[in-house]
C-alpha cells in the first residue's frame, strides 16, 4: 500500500477485496454535515473534489460503482449525483438496510460484496448488513463502535475518498 | 453511558434527568456563529444535519421539545425550525431570561425542568435561570463560567446534538 | 481581568486605556479571508455574530466607534455595516494609512487615540500610525512582527472580538 | 528570507530563483476543495483573499504572472481569474502536462522556469514537468511524494501565497 492508504488489518483487507458496490450516505459523509439556510430554506451543501475524483477512479480502475442513500430529500444532492454520474440515489429512505439490501438483489450480489459508509444512528442497520462497514473520523461513536474501518480523514474532509483508495488497491494487489 | 456522552458530575446527571424543555440560542450554537452575506444584505447561515437528529431524538425518543429564542430576526431560523418541526421560535429577544419564564410558565413548568444552551453575554440571564444550563466548547468565557456543562463539542459543530444525548440519557437511565 | 481576555503587557494595556475609535480592515480580520464566487462573480463573504456584538459592546459600553478600511469595493461589506451600524466605512482605499490619518483628523482625535486592526502587507503602513495595532492570530508574519499586540484568534473567529473587549476592560479599569 | 517564508532547500531556492510563469491547479489549491451545491448544481467556490494579494504581489515586484488550469469547467473559476487579472486560464483540461507545455511554448520559456501547484493525481504529469513542483500541505499523499516543495499550509488556506511568497524572495535576493 502507497503511504496514501493508512495500514489496515487483514480483516478490511480480505473485507475490501470482495467490494463489488459501495454504498454511501451523503450528509455527514460526503459533506461535513453542514447543511446552509437562506431565507427560503435549504440552500446549499458543500462536497468535496477530491471525493468526486474517488468515484471517477472507483468506476475507471476497478470497476466499482457507487451509489447514495440517504434519509433527505435534497435535489442539491441530485445535482452532485449527476455530476459524478451516479446513476442510483436513494432519497428520503426510512430504512437504509432495506435500501441496502435491494442494491444487493437488483444486481445479484451478496452483501459481502457491498460496502457502506455512514456517520449516524439512522446509519447502524446498514453498517451491520455489509461486507465492509466505514465511517469517518467524526462520526457518532455508535457508529465507530459497529463499523469495521473508521477512516483517518472527517466527513466532507476526505472520509470517502479514503474508502475508495482503500477499495481501489485492495482490489488491485489482490487480483 | 456510551462512549457517546462524556462521564459528568452527578449534579449535571440529576438536573439532566429533570429537564422537560430545551431552549437554545441559535447563532453560536446551532451554527457556529457564522453569518454569509452577499451584496443582498444577509444571505445564509450553516446549520448541522447532525443537531436536527438530536432535536427528533429528544422528541420521539423522551418527549422533550426544543425552543429557539435569538435576538436575532433571521428568517433562515424560521426556515430551518420549520424542517425540524420546531414550533417554538422568539426572534428579536431583548431578553432571553424573560422569555424563557414565559415558556416555562405556558407549560406549566418549573424551571428546574428547562435545560439552555447559550455561547454569548447575551445569553447569560437565561444561562443563569434553568435548571441545566449548558454552552458550547467555544462559548466565550464568562458563559462557560456560569453554565453547569461546557461542551466538548463547539457550535454548530455538535455541540446541541452532544446536550440531547445527554438529556435522552440520563431521562432514560433515570426512568 | 476576566479569563475572557488574555494577560497582556502594561504598554499594551495603557495604549488600549487611550483609544476612542477602532479602525478594522474587513477581509482576514471580520471575515477569515475567504470569498465565495459564483458564475456571476463575488457573491458571499462570512462574519461571525460575536464580532458583531462586540461593535454594539464597544459602542454602548464605552462609546468607542468601530469604522471599517478595505480595499475591496464589495458591496456586502456596506451591508454588514449597516447591520451593526457601522457609519464609517471607506472601500478601495489604497492607501489604508492616509485613511486612518484622515478619519483622526475629522474627529480631532490624536493618533494614539486609534486602534487598527489588520492582517495583511496592505495593513502595515495603517498599522504603523496609530497608538494600537492589534493583528488576528493567522496575520502574516511581517504584519504580526509589526503590531503590539497579537490576538489568539484568528480572523473571522473571534480576533475582531477579542481587541475589543480588550479596548473595553482597559477604558472601563482606567477610568 | 523573513519569516513568512519557511527555511527552504538549496535546491528549492535555486529553482525558484530561475521562475518566470507560475501555474496553478484551482480545486484544492486556490480552493480548500469544496464546492457547494444548490438546487441548481454547482453553485459557489471559496477563495482566498490573501492568494489574490499573492497574485498581485508576484506581477508588481518581480513580473510573475499566474495561470490556471483546471479538468473542471466552472465559470466561477472565470469570474475569479478576472478580478485578478488573470489572462490564462485553461477550463477542462483532460491532460495538465500538456496545457503546462502549450504555456511554457507559446511563451518561448523551458520548462525549468515554470512552477506548478496542484493537489490530486490528475496534476501529477504537470508536477513531474516543470522546474519547482509545489503543493499544499494537504495534498493526496503521491502529490507530495512527486513535488519539490510541500507548503506548510492547506489548500485554500495559504498555500498559494506561501508559494508565490517564496518565488518573490528567491527572484528578489537572487537578482
Amino acid at each position: 500500500m502507497s503511504a496514501a492508504t493508512p495500514a489496515v488489518s487483514d480483516d478490511v483487507w480480505s473485507r475490501a477485496a470482495r467490494i463489488r458496490l459501495l454504498v454511501t450516505d451523503c450528509d455527514g459523509v460526503l459533506t461535513d454535515g453542514s447543511v446552509y439556510y437562506s431565507a427560503r430554506g435549504e440552500e446549499m451543501k458543500r462536497f468535496l473534489m477530491r471525493d468526486g475524483m474517488g468515484v471517477e477512479r472507483l468506476r475507471r480502475l476497478v470497476g466499482i460503482e457507487t451509489a447514495i442513500v440517504t434519509g433527505e430529500r435534497s435535489v442539491s444532492i441530485c445535482r452532485r449525483a449527476e455530476k459524478l454520474a451516479i446513476h442510483e440515489v436513494v432519497l428520503g429512505a426510512d430504512d437504509k438496510a432495506a435500501s441496502v439490501y435491494a442494491m444487493a438483489a437488483d444486481r445479484g450480489l451478496a452483501l459481502d460484496e457491498l460496502a457502506y459508509v455512514g456517520d449516524d444512528v439512522n446509519d447502524l442497520g446498514a453498517i451491520r448488513s455489509v461486507g465492509l462497514a466505514c465511517c469517518p473520523a467524526d462520526a457518532m461513536a455508535e457508529v465507530a463502535a459497529a463499523a469495521h474501518y473508521v477512516c483517518r480523514l472527517p466527513g466532507g474532509r476526505g472520509a470517502f475518498r479514503e474508502v475508495a483508495e482503500l477499495l481501489i488497491r485492495a482490489r488491485i494487489e489482490t487480483d
